[in-house]
């Protein structure tokens, strides 16, 4: 071996050396950081994402902003998992987006419970079997959830986070090719983020919406003239192949996941606020309860409107506005549009994503 | 905040800046190494060995030595990826222990290929789809899987990895309890694995083998009045409930994989070399081979016997010897075998697994 080689060699052990040290007296101090909070939670969501945000902002590279957020999630996670691990319920079957965001969150060391339906990641929380759901809220091309946006605003859950997690949809079947295929399943979700994809180069073809990208990964297995869309995983979990990747409409295509515990975060210094409102439906209703936010200066990076379930009022606004509950200037528009709205119920504050 | 809690947090943050740091240095290292090797490979199987049992020997705790070995091979399979992603095609699905054992060794930065049966795991690789397959090879318990030994016989692959995974057999079901069980799931390796305790626990109810704990989650999520043996993993995996954990009638329950490549991996020290060999059945034959590894001090540490299927010889005998092949010693001892044996094929040097 030659000896820049072998240089090059030793410096790497000695850094691995120095991180040994690092994360072991990290995970030491973890341990006293508990004691010292006396029984509160180890999983402290806004503590995490302004380390997360501190360390990409100083990365020098090589390695990308979303590596270093993986490798000091998953150092996290090993020094959290010293004092307790986290339970977290999640829509399965596995190899879903929403297993990839749960680990891409919380990393590996955490009880990953997969659940049939959203209904099920809320309850798993609320009877305490989970400590925290990681539920699909809004996908940046096809729009809300509603079955979640449903749920939410009858739970007791707060929102203590965030998950953004890029979706690339993928074609795929069990031989590869466009030929013969006869018909296409998929997430209704996705069937629609790929609608004219398909619409192009493959206009003729049944499209079948299935309970998740899973089973039509499981179907198209077993049926040689079917496809499915999904994640990549998908493909390489049932034994499928690729026909093409990328097959979304929009290239950015991400979809939010929310993280609902018992409480909300405490601030973090760069934080979003849920909140939902019960409105009539007058003339100027809308307008007079966003008023306050817009009085304070504060933008609102979503604004959904649902028809309410209860018959109180006719419609639900569904407001993520910037700023934390606890910060002066939001927790005043707050309280003004409280004064004027037949109902509001602050969802929770939590730290935006970094990525 | 209390002061106390402030300091800790402040150490916290200087100990991540410094990991960020080393991480970072340590990545730009491997490109460098990259670059030095010309063209080479950047897994290299020996030198990742040395790191992690150099890592653990030193490890002063807290975390546990195999937390240790998972970051530190989450690190190292960053710093690769950012030269290339190894494909690893293993034995699917999904919640397959093969699938464990396939991170736990190239961490989480690996195109992970879930392959439908053993011999597609070979194929893969032969035909330059996958860079590596891992294969079970044997059990504590069970022993030999018959497959792979059959297949490496004839393979042009060589071994270049071991890991051991502890299995632990969890029994479940769709809803708790032992009552109302009318049947049991599992892979015919995981019913052996708990004879008796099925024997003391559910008597009179039959036992059925499945292609995989993976098919018999599937299915018992669909019969309530059936359990599946597997990993707990699985019971998250397919909403079932745990009935009971640690089934199985050995504490040590362990299952030993191979890492198969184009080539095996260079000396690391602390290595094994498995052979195996033809023999003809006439008293004495046996021992004659052996003899030479005797004679040399060289201890064996798995001597398997297997009806051969080419009809040279009746009998192939698997040896995993400790050492390397390029070890004087070893080496020594080989050329004796081969000038005895009817058939000799060295099926490769590899770094002993840690744990």
């Amino acid at each position: 071996m030659d000896e820049g080689l072998k240089a090059l060699r030793a410096r790497i052990d000695s850094i691995d050396d120095a991180i040994l040290q690092l994360v072991s007296e990290r995970a030491g101090i973890a341990q006293q950081v508990g004691r010292a909070k006396n029984g509160e939670k180890i999983y402290r969501p806004e503590r995490e994402a302004q380390i997360v945000r501190r360390l990409r902002e100083a990365n020098p590279g090589p390695l990308s902003g979303d590596t270093i957020e993986r490798l000091i999630r998953e150092i996290m996670s090993a020094c959290r998992a010293v004092e307790e691990t986290p339970h977290v319920a999640y829509l399965g079957p596995v190899g879903t987006f929403s297993q990839q965001a749960v680990h891409k969150h919380f990393g590996h060391e955490v009880e990953a419970l997969a659940e049939t339906d959203i209904d099920a990641c809320f309850q798993a929380v609320e009877t305490g079997r989970a400590d925290f759901a990681l539920v699909p809220v809004e996908n940046s091309t096809e729009g809300a959830i509603g079955r979640t946006l449903d749920l939410i605003v009858e739970s007791t859950l707060k929102i203590c986070g965030e998950v953004m997690l890029p979706i690339h949809q993928t074609l795929m079947r069990k031989h590869g090719g466009l030929g013969g295929i006869q018909r296409v399943y998929g997430h209704a979700q996705s069937l629609a983020q790929c609608q004219q994809w398909l619409s192009r180069h493959l206009p003729n073809v049944e499209r079948v919406s299935v309970v998740s990208n899973s089973e039509g990964a499981r179907r198209a297995a077993a049926e040689p003239d079917a496809a499915t869309l999904g994640s990549e995983t998908a493909a390489e979990l049932y034994g499928l192949t690729v026909v093409e990747k990328r097959v979304e409409d929009e290239a950015s295509n991400t979809t939010r996941f929310l993280v609902l515990g018992q409480t909300d975060a405490a601030p973090s210094g760069r934080d979003k606020t849920s909140l939902v409102m019960g409105a009539h439906n007058q003339p100027g209703a809308v307008v007079k309860l966003l008023q306050p936010l817009a009085d304070a200066g504060i933008s609102m990076s979503k604004l959904e409107s649902r028809p309410a379930r209860s018959s109180n009022w006719e419609y639900l606004f569904f407001v993520v506005c910037e700023g934390h509950r606890e910060e002066a200037k939001l927790a005043g528009a707050l309280a003004e549009i409280k004064a004027r709205a037949a109902f509001l119920k602050i969802l929770g504050s939590y730290p935006a994503a970094s990525s």
